[in-house]
Order: C-alpha cells, then structure tokens, then sequence
C-alpha cells in the first residue's frame, strides 16, 4: 500500500549492519569415453574456471602424482593435486592435462600438466577455487554407453 | 617436479565439460538498542546489498505487513515482504525502514518503506538476493545490554 510522506522531513539511521561469511561454490561436471579422459576434463574445468583458457600458452610441463583408496579419493586428490601446482610455486594454470598413469586397482594417477605461471595482466582472472570438495560428489561409470561422468563441488 | 616438453606437438581435446548450480549466499548481520531496530537495520542491510543506498532517492513510501507464529518467523516473513517490494511492482529500493507497528505478543508488524524503484544507471548494481533463508538464523536479545542483533542468511 502506498502512503503519502514528506521527504525533505526524512532522517536517517546510522547503519548498524555488516555482512558476514560470504560462502559460494560451483558443480563441475566433465565427461569422456573414458573415466580417465573424464578426469581430465574435470581438472580442465576446475583451471578454466580460473581464467580463461584461450590466453594461456603451455611453456611449463609439471607432473603430479595422487593416490587415493577408492575412485571418489582418487579425483579429490588428484584435483587437489592440481590446485595446489597453481596456489604455490610454479602457479601453474594448465592448458592441457595428460594423464600417464591411470590405475584402478591400486587408485593411483600421473599425470602430465601443461601451463604457465598465472599471471595478471596477461591472464583474465576467473574466480578463485578455494577448495576441493567431497560434497555431493559423483563419479558415474557407464561403459556399455562408452559415457563416463564426474561431478565435483568445489567451494570458491 | 618439471618435465622437458615440445611446445609445438602439443594438441588440445574438446571441450567436455560444464559448470552446474552455482550457488551462493550472505549473512546479514544487523543490530540495535531494540529488536525493532535490529529488524530495521536488517531490512536495510538487504538493501544495501542490492545496491549503493547513497544512490537512492526517497521519492514513495509504501506500508508492507507481516505476521508469524514465532519471532524467527516474523523476522523471515518481514524480509520476504521488503523483497516482495522490490521484487514485482513497485520495485521498491528502500533507503529508509520505520516499523509503525512491533507486536511481539501477536507477532505482527507494519512497517513504511521510503525509497524509489531501482532503475539501471541511476543505482549500481549490487548483488540480487533471490531468496531469505531460516537457514543458521539467529535472534540474540540482551535487554541487560540494550543489545539486540538479527543474523539472517539470504541466497543470491
């Protein structure tokens, strides 16, 4: 309901308020002919949602190692893996992910990571992956349809 | 570790991957002398985010209502109605809230609403809240202190 008021009569409070815990995340989902060419895709994913991939050019090849106790372990640590090659020392995004080693038995993984140094200026910046979660996570194995899929929530 | 590579050679899969659900949300956290005029304060950190409140004009003053079985409930319902406002017509942005009328017995409340409809260019854009939550909500009152504070989590 409208009302009828005098605004040069108004006053106003002084601001007793903040915000608090600003907390956000995003699902990635990849997929592939194969669960390890799904891996791949969700670690590209996870990197192109910090920048945007078309201005990075591979000048640094790093390999990183993960090794979990089931499959679900396996892409958490695997993607934590790749997370920590770019909050530290080389800052590495990566272009293109290549992963060697791909063992289901002993939940092992190599893989090849090909990137550059973030850099501001030259690389737009996306949005920040704080951390890898186990939330919700789901890794969907069909191999009579040749369609693997993973899905991870990561916090930002 | 760093491993030798040849630029060059270097091919790029397709793409094969999406972001989902990205989901996101704010704490408000609003205080005063009276629970009133923490419920006031919280409105307007509402608003607040949506936009710059220095940007707006007082130039309509609507009467919105309320009512609830508890005062968490009061407190959500409130909210949700000052979002009504902005939401559908008149898409009120509110620089000032004055509650007319505080019934903690009832739990009812009316309230004048000051401020004009948000227009692009004319207010900058903050963030949308898409929805107030029950979610962690908190109502502390210490009349001892003349503290009262409101934290109310709200999806954007």
């Amino acid at each position: 309901m409208e009302v009828p008021f005098e605004p040069e009569k108004l006053t106003y409070p002084e601001k007793k308020y903040e915000y608090l815990d600003h907390t956000a995340d995003v699902q990635l989902h990849a997929w592939g002919t194969s669960l390890k060419e799904a891996f791949e895709q969700c670690g590209m994913a996870m990197f192109g949602y910090m920048t945007e991939l078309e201005y990075v050019t591979p000048r640094q090849c790093y390999q990183i190692e993960a090794k979990a106790e089931d499959v679900e372990g396996l892409l958490f640590h695997f993607l934590d893996e790749l997370l920590f090659l770019f909050s530290a020392e080389p800052f590495l995004i990566c272009k293109k992910l290549e992963i060697t080693k791909f063992d289901l038995e002993t939940f092992e993984i190599e893989c090849l990571c090909y990137g550059e140094p973030f850099e501001i200026g030259v690389h737009p910046q996306g949005t920040e992956v704080k951390a890898i979660t186990y939330s919700a996570m789901q890794v969907v194995q069909e191999p009579d349809k040749n369609m693997y899929q993973v899905f991870v929530i990561v916090d930002i």
